[in-house]
């Protein structure tokens, strides 16, 4: 009975452990390519502005261009009145320039001309032939953007690590930054036991349950931006595991082992983190429920990493999304994870109810202004689905209070 | 100057108006694949559970199967003794039976056998030889799960339209379907405007813009799993924005103009919604800020939608994530869209500052438990990076006083 935890380290401090254990960061491949094809990967590197933006002042709306003191106390009742004259060409740089008392047409994106520093939208005027009538008065700067206002030269843009999503792609082009590089780690996933059958099995027989782990793992290090492998289930056998996990360490950066989690399966993942090379086992339990039978190891010397997973699926997805995630950062040298973008806080809905000593996961659902926790068992198969992401109560906290703010977690 | 908008008709409503003059919903071409392939791609159809589950009950702890019953009232001081008939075999029905006063040892996973109606956490136990210490008890039902608990048979599991994620490929696995039918719906994306330049311009001239839209449009598109094509530049040209339009329609569902916001661009888009058959243009204006500008049309005998979206990459984003997606959700018949499960509520940190008579969307910082109004002018490449979503201000709200709570849509 080995298998039982006794020893467990808090999440965090057990990120640096393993850190220090395995001499993270380690060096991890890049793919060079353009922007629409680094989207949903992981930035290798930190992205800087090589420009100002925007490199030449221009208008926000569609209007007229003018001197925002020309404009002082114009109203509905008493308007200011000013000469247009003339039109700005969308593409080039306006000959024309705006002195006290005149106007020119502009659209949305054109340069400002000369002396002008305002634009006034055209809903607020009205034209006949060259005399504008402005019902509005406007600030100087409004609706226009200067030169350098939005990013200066050298700005740190995107960091390392960091999701390439949309957003990412639409300041990267803007500033003319067209190709980036992404991480390039693939993980493999192996799931254990002999309790586990194909996920395609049809009817299952007592006591089995299908492998719905592996595709959790897989689906979930996707959306993340790696590259995974399913090597299917290893049974209950130190050699048949030795010689899948050897494999899938030879083809991946990482390997996760998913479901050695009862006892039994548990025993020989640690036999097999002991057979990995130095410094092998490095964590052999987690301080956070669900999800305590965690275990990780490593190859320092060819930077490979062995993480070990509890077999429910709710334990799988908690340490996943809370710990292997975080985990694969620390790996690449991020200081941070994007995950940990998604916290948010909100009033809980009802008492929930916790242990202290332990940090807790639970499954929760945001409700309007609230969030309550999930009424799914950990061990539904639904339990991921029928929630919004998890609330986190601290080791320190043992019951939140309905209207106290809690830690939440969205998917 | 026809194309300055001057008819505007409210978001929910227009969707309406477009989906009766398109005569949604459309037939969408389907793809079937295993479910790692539908990762990130939406659901073609709603999808049921085939079984219950689970199959039998089982427990979700490793300790001891016992009768609740023999656990009341065991406590530190006064614990109840029990003796151990067995262990339980992981994958194989339980011969043994719990009677009175007997108990087995179970792993996580493991069917429970007949007689037991709990199980004893490890951690609350002592075993020394076959007597039994149990130091807390177990309520009837504690850390195991009855058969059809989870889910029962014909259970609708996930609806038609929604994305494909790590949750959902939890939950099919384990119920033992692993092939699904995603939508394959392809959108064809056009810039527009003589003032845009190829992305990758390395300097661009005073009054030119690079095209930074269409690949932001692309990203995002594909994030929520649609098939994106991009076709380049169109000049402020009514034959070649035409001829590129007409190609986009015949190799796509959707065509999107981006960037005919500007009086004379969004001219040559009506010019295009227009000669592409019955009913042509829709929608010429939609009441939210930004966004104003949007034009939509459409072919409804040849099931063809094109959207002209404004060139603000800010306006551009706010149209894409509020009206755009839930129109092509419209489009594929489902009630709402994916997008409209990241609402949540938060109490605003400041004042947030809007107009009546106008639905208003507003990026912003979400900051501990409060969100405020980011600081980036609509014009901003940074304007999106800088964000964590946007504040909504409904139609007849126009100030949201600090701590009122605010209507926020996370990225």
């Amino acid at each position: 009975m080995s298998g039982f935890v006794k020893e467990t380290l808090p999440r965090i401090e057990t990120l640096d452990v393993i850190k220090q254990a395995l001499n993270f960061p380690w060096e991890v491949k890049k793919q060079k390519g353009d922007l629409l094809a680094a989207v949903g990967k992981r930035l290798a590197e930190d992205v800087y502005a090589s420009e100002n933006y925007p490199p030449f002042s221009r208008s926000t709306r569609d209007g007229y261009a003018v001197r925002a003191i020309d404009t002082l106390g114009a109203s509905q009742t008493s308007p200011s009145f000013l000469e247009v004259i003339g039109e700005i060409q969308m593409g080039i740089i306006p000959d024309i320039e705006i002195t006290e008392g005149t106007a020119a047409l502009i659209y949305t994106g054109a340069a400002l001309p000369k002396g002008a520093d305002a634009v006034v939208m055209v809903e607020y005027t009205s034209a006949l032939q060259n005399t504008l009538e402005i019902r509005k008065p406007v600030q100087r700067g409004e609706n226009v953007i200067i030169r350098g206002e939005d990013v200066e030269k050298g700005k740190l843009l995107l960091k390392k690590n960091s999701l390439f999503d949309f957003r990412s792609a639409s300041l990267l082009s803007g500033l003319g930054i067209v190709q980036v590089k992404v991480i390039d780690l693939s993980i493999g996933v192996i799931s254990t036991g002999d309790e586990i059958v194909p996920e395609d099995t049809p009817v299952i027989e007592p006591g089995k349950v299908r492998d719905s782990n592996s595709t959790m793992i897989a689906a979930l290090l996707m959306r993340e931006g790696y590259g995974v492998k399913k090597y299917g289930i290893a049974r209950d056998d130190i050699e048949d595991l030795m010689r899948m996990t050897i494999k899938a360490m030879e083809e991946n950066d990482v390997v996760i082992l998913s479901g050695g989690s009862s006892v039994s399966s548990r025993d020989f993942t640690l036999d097999v983190m002991n057979n990995i090379g130095e410094p092998g086992l490095v964590v052999r339990g987690l301080n956070i429920s669900p999800g305590k039978p965690t275990l990780v190891g490593g190859n320092r010397e060819n930077q490979k990493l062995v993480i070990g997973l509890p077999g429910h699926p709710l334990s799988c997805s908690v340490v996943m999304l809370t710990f292997v995630l975080p985990l694969l950062s620390s790996l690449s040298g991020a200081e941070e994870d994007s995950i940990w973008k998604k916290r948010i806080s909100l009033p809980a809905g009802k008492d929930i109810y916790g242990r202290s000593g332990v940090e807790e996961f639970i499954p929760a659902v945001v409700d309007e202004e609230v969030v309550n926790p999930s009424m799914a068992k950990s061990g539904f198969v639904s339990a991921l689905q029928s929630a919004d992401g998890l609330v986190r109560l601290p080791e320190d906290k043992e019951t939140i209070r309905k209207g106290e703010f809690v830690e939440v977690w969205l998917w």
